[in-house]
């Protein structure tokens, strides 16, 4: 039975009172490699899923992104663990378009493995804070309500997530609004760069929804302190968050948040 | 100024009483190509994004998928428009890291333009559903709490996206859950595939989050009469269910629901 929750230990802090340590359920989010044999093996994409029913994922992103449209187009589908990492080995049929090599890389790295997906030390530019930094609790309970007050296409269409770049005093220094979080989190991170603001040490990245793999990998480029966000971050968001030292606050409504790393660092 | 929100005509069907013709407000989803002049102009990405900040938004890509740390590691970020697509031109210094060529395609078609992007005619395995195919509106409103009801691992962690097959009776044939929405419906489709149901002509697909390209494209893949969704669609959803003749059910909640695509299917 694939794993689909863990628990950490992380900090709640109530909209009044003191912070209390609890453990908290996270849902997983780990690499899956798939391997096409008919490439001799080949690495052709890491997804970025939570375990369980991997041959169903497996086959669902061959039946969009190859020829696959019928369980005979797929000869064999093997899952197995190599190197600490879930995989798939794929063998199409005879004649089956394969798709095209597209994977998820994240270092200048060739090749793909585990190590490649969770190294994200190639990214990072700078410390994300200096020492002795700290944030008041009260400022990171009110930075996602300051940003939904400026989210304008959200209010008319209901349908945009929003990313920011706020400072420790809790003001905004851009908000951006698209239909995909990593595009938020991207047109915040570039504005900064334009600005001569990277690295943006001391700073936080602000975000609307969930927080994943790929969200933790945009803050470590940017080397914001931390993340502040709406809803729940996956275990590898957790982990990540706690390697690269990064403050990581989500769930973030009401007065109410859950400090899931760094919480060290709030005043 | 870029349009980041605009209106198609949808029909608004309430819990109770008849349905109403309105327009609606949809965030636009469209395609924003990348190219890096440093290689003689070669698309390197294609996002699909809300339009407006194209520039930050290439600048934030580029400091997480190349070696551009710093605004000086880019010489020039032009914005254009060529072939109805817009474009972002990149030329990065001498010596930066570019980007490893990712592009976005979702087709056989070599290169990437806005043509290849978002012709889904060759994922397409079958028509949506067969002559005189109906569902029930009462069906369409109750979709969304059963999924809910399987939701195992969202009740613990509250971080979890979910997708189904439904038959247009309201019976669920499976339900999966994924921190990646996409990856809920790869399941999903998977499952299909494997159990020999594709293509999936009649069924309908159900999906906890919003309805973006992506999921439309995944849907025509599966060739399923239709979505339900528990929010809201994308511009670039709606525009491409009505190409593909399928129905797009959104905002699903309470009872109340809205057709974006399709309506004339709903009895």
């Amino acid at each position: 039975m694939a794993v689909t929750s863990t628990r950490r230990a992380i900090v709640r802090i109530p909209a009044s009172g003191d912070a209390v340590s609890r453990p908290d359920d996270l849902a997983v989010e780990a690499p899956l490699v798939l391997g096409l044999d008919n490439a001799g093996g080949e690495a052709i994409a890491t997804l970025m899923r939570t375990p369980g029913h991997d041959l169903e994922l497996a086959a669902g992103w061959l039946t969009v992104e190859s020829g696959v449209a019928a369980a005979d187009d797929v000869v064999t589908l093997r899952e197995c663990r190599e190197d600490d990492t879930d995989r798939v080995h794929i063998t199409l049929a005879d004649g089956v378009r394969p798709p095209r090599p597209r994977a998820f890389v994240t270092s200048a790295a060739c090749g793909v493995c585990s190590a490649d997906v969770l190294d994200l030390s190639l990214l990072r530019r700078a410390a994300p804070h200096p020492p002795g930094w700290t944030v008041r609790r009260d400022v990171l309970a009110a930075l996602p309500d300051a940003m939904r007050q400026r989210q304008r296409t959200f209010d008319r269409t209901g349908g945009l997530h929003a990313a920011a770049l706020a400072t420790t005093g809790g003001e905004l220094l851009s908000v951006r609004e698209d239909v995909g979080r990593h595009n938020a989190v991207d047109k915040v991170v570039g504005r900064a760069l334009l600005d001569g603001l990277l690295p943006a040490a001391g700073l936080l990245l602000v975000v609307s929804g969930r927080v994943s793999f790929e969200i933790v990998q945009k803050a470590v480029a940017a080397s914001v302190a931390g993340i502040v966000a709406v809803s729940a971050p996956s275990s590898l968001a957790v982990d990540l968050a706690r390697d690269y030292d990064l403050l990581l606050a989500g769930m973030v409504r009401d007065g109410r948040l859950n400090l899931y790393a760094g919480a060290a660092l709030v005043a």
